[in-house]
């Protein structure tokens, strides 16, 4: 059977006259977008734009919610009550679904951002807050999780539909989580490289870990890009390309769980 | 045949720790509910709990979207184009929507708040923007509006159902506009005369205006009354109880248009 | 010598509409009050009038500065950088510096606010980067903080008076830290007893702890009491008169530090 | 004698992640720097930033204070009250403020932003709420504004320092007011014309209207440039040097007014 991936990229993240990341870029090489939701970044119009965008170029679209805090684009941790996260998460997701109804398409997933995102990788109550506004807005979304990760646990016990999610330009501990981007070494770069990880995780579902061991990461359904510079939209081109070329195809994740 | 009228109340204001309005209070005694939505007042968990609460007495909930003016309460005027007033509109009757979903209830109206409002009754541009908003996200929405008012022309010229919105404690001019708020005399605090203009308005359709001359209003579909403190809380109880020893029935206005 | 102790209450917290405290009422009863500078409470309109009211009740004024969420009223943990701590200390009592400086008066100190408060008393770093903000901007300010605090500690080895601030309505644990808000009798309301334990506190600088033993508080310069409510209002004049009673004198914490 | 004039720009635009703004590039060619104060744009860490590089490259800073409007960046009008206006005015020229003190200068002058500026240009009592506002806080301000507006005349009445501010690189009418910026050739982006406009605005206070005609403008003290863009930042340059080797010299208004 042939392989098959998608390939994820945050995107809609400028604000008013705030611009960041170039979606029109990189929309065409990807499968999947996070379109932030207005509480880290992404105001209404910017929202509507890239839905628009998203379903031009047949990419599925996702919410991808954050931390009130439009000052620290969400990157910083936030100490909140389970009732504040799910009120949280259904209020961002039912404003993108707006969106994403007045475009004529469904929601495919949902990806928490930032801060949030890495929190509720390891935080159990905080990935259960997160699945419980998912189940009450809307349980056909899939969730975007690191394998093995509580949200993917939580998700999975809720009986929603997890997507596991590798960043094959990060370094990974043995363990299967992820250097911390503060650390040396622990953004790859090289297009070659990210791009030889990227076909090492999908097809043997592993990765080399800092310390040189083997990490295993179980089954890989969609890698993450980034947009916010050129270089890193042609990181994408070329790493699609490499992928397509090992016989990988690149497919939004809604076709893989 | 019998007479029926709406009553429509601005609630779900309060925003973290800002507690605004006697939403407990004035509940039993609406039928339709405009709950805020998160840009001049309501956060995600308030809004949660307001669409509750409304579901629990069985009030009709509406989406009250305002101006982005959290300092100002959404009662200052701002320019934004029609392309911003569009996404605002469907950005937050989305999000409210989310929560009647979860709810477990539809969405029954519209009713712009404060200075969006008082704008989009006298601005064709601006009724405009706000009606292709409601258009496109959800042409079952009844919009609120003063009969004759260009909000009201709009959303019948687009197809949509029109809900002629009174203020029987308010002095009205002979063209049936209402006098400023700031005038002296502007508002009306005696629950028996509210009442008396209230009935004088549903079965006659006109009002005594401030030269007193008669004020012709058309048909009233709903009347809006104010839940900020409990004396306007014992005056819309009186309000009903007057409605209703006169023959009128207070029915949430999806029976009504 | 006579005993002299300062009395301080956190106020200036409505925002636009939104209205939180009785401000007027607690203001006679108080010799410092801590201004919110607008970023978890606290509009600029709101700052200049509760400047203006303290400067009437020659009341001293200090800035209470907190995290960037006024949707959380500063009460979240927040994790933010060091320099990220310092810039928002600077900018918010420099805004409250302006108003002080229109209203004809000095600031005399600063007390950080909720979550930044609580978090400071036992984070070193956290605690080095206030008073860093500090020192830059107006090391005459005074600063609170709990005895003993990693807070204090940081104030005082860059030089900065501390006033030492004491809760007499919550429990205390036997190392002179607070019993969790949460905790059940861990806010005590009879003003009586609440009273009783600020005695103790400002002439024996001790409290009986939650386990009954003795816990030693150190130098009492000033004590905390709230203004949200009426019932804490008429706790404040009975605290105030008590103290005074037992021939403690109530002053300005600039006298005493 | 040596004809002088100061050149101005907008910056600090930034926002936490969302960046704007050549400001390193653009510095070395100006003369003022009109920093964003936290309501349009600029962060607290970004101020600091900007102030501080502001210093290093001896430019003059003057607060930049804008309506509360981050999603729109100040460019759309709002409607405040004059009591809001003061103290919105107070409070960002306070907390600016308070960064130049931490870095050692002295705030040179002020320069309203966006909408809050063209409509203070018009509004009478706008103008005199801002100056209010300049006058409580620090005389000694200057007050940036285009010759012959209300802003000017209310600034001058209050007895404070006004710098007439030109625009070389856009269209003016006859009466010396700017075309609105979507008018076509509005806007003039070949620097040797933007270059010859300035040198005859300064040597001879006038300039050619659309209508072909001369527009007067009286004495011009700054020159109003940008940042935005590489091209922006080439264009400033050329036309520093072009004034100067007309014998012009680039100085901060503070020593011209």
């Amino acid at each position: 059977m042939k392989l098959k991936v998608d390939i994820n990229c945050d995107l809609g993240e400028s604000y008013g006259q705030f611009k960041i990341g170039y979606d029109e870029e990189v929309m065409p090489h990807i499968t999947s977008a996070n379109v932030a939701c207005g509480f880290h970044a992404g105001d209404p119009t910017v929202m509507k734009q890239s839905v628009e965008l998203a379903r031009r170029h047949k990419v599925a679209v996702g919410a991808h919610p954050g931390f009130p805090d439009l000052m620290g684009f969400g990157r910083r941790e936030m100490n909140l009550s389970p009732e504040e996260i799910r009120s949280y998460i259904i209020y961002q997701t039912g404003a993108l679904q707006a969106f994403a109804k007045t475009s004529g398409i469904k929601l495919q997933h949902i990806k928490p951002h930032g801060a949030l995102y890495n929190m509720a990788m390891k935080d159990p109550g905080l990935a259960k807050a997160i699945v419980e506004g998912v189940v009450a807005f809307d349980p056909d979304l899939i969730v975007f999780a690191q394998a093995k990760s509580e949200m993917a646990k939580a998700a999975s016990k809720a009986g929603l539909r997890v997507a596991h999610e590798v960043f094959s330009d990060r370094a990974y501990n043995r363990d299967g989580s992820l250097v911390s981007r503060t650390g040396s070494g622990a953004v790859i770069e090289d297009p070659r490289i990210v791009t030889k990880r990227a076909v090492e995780m999908v097809k043997n579902k592993r990765v080399v870990a800092v310390d040189g061991k083997v990490a295993d990461l179980g089954e890989v359904h969609t890698i993450c890009v980034h947009g916010d510079n050129l270089k890193a939209v042609a990181l994408v081109k070329a790493l699609r390309k490499g992928l397509e070329e090992e016989g990988i195809s690149i497919v939004s994740v809604g076709n893989l769980v």
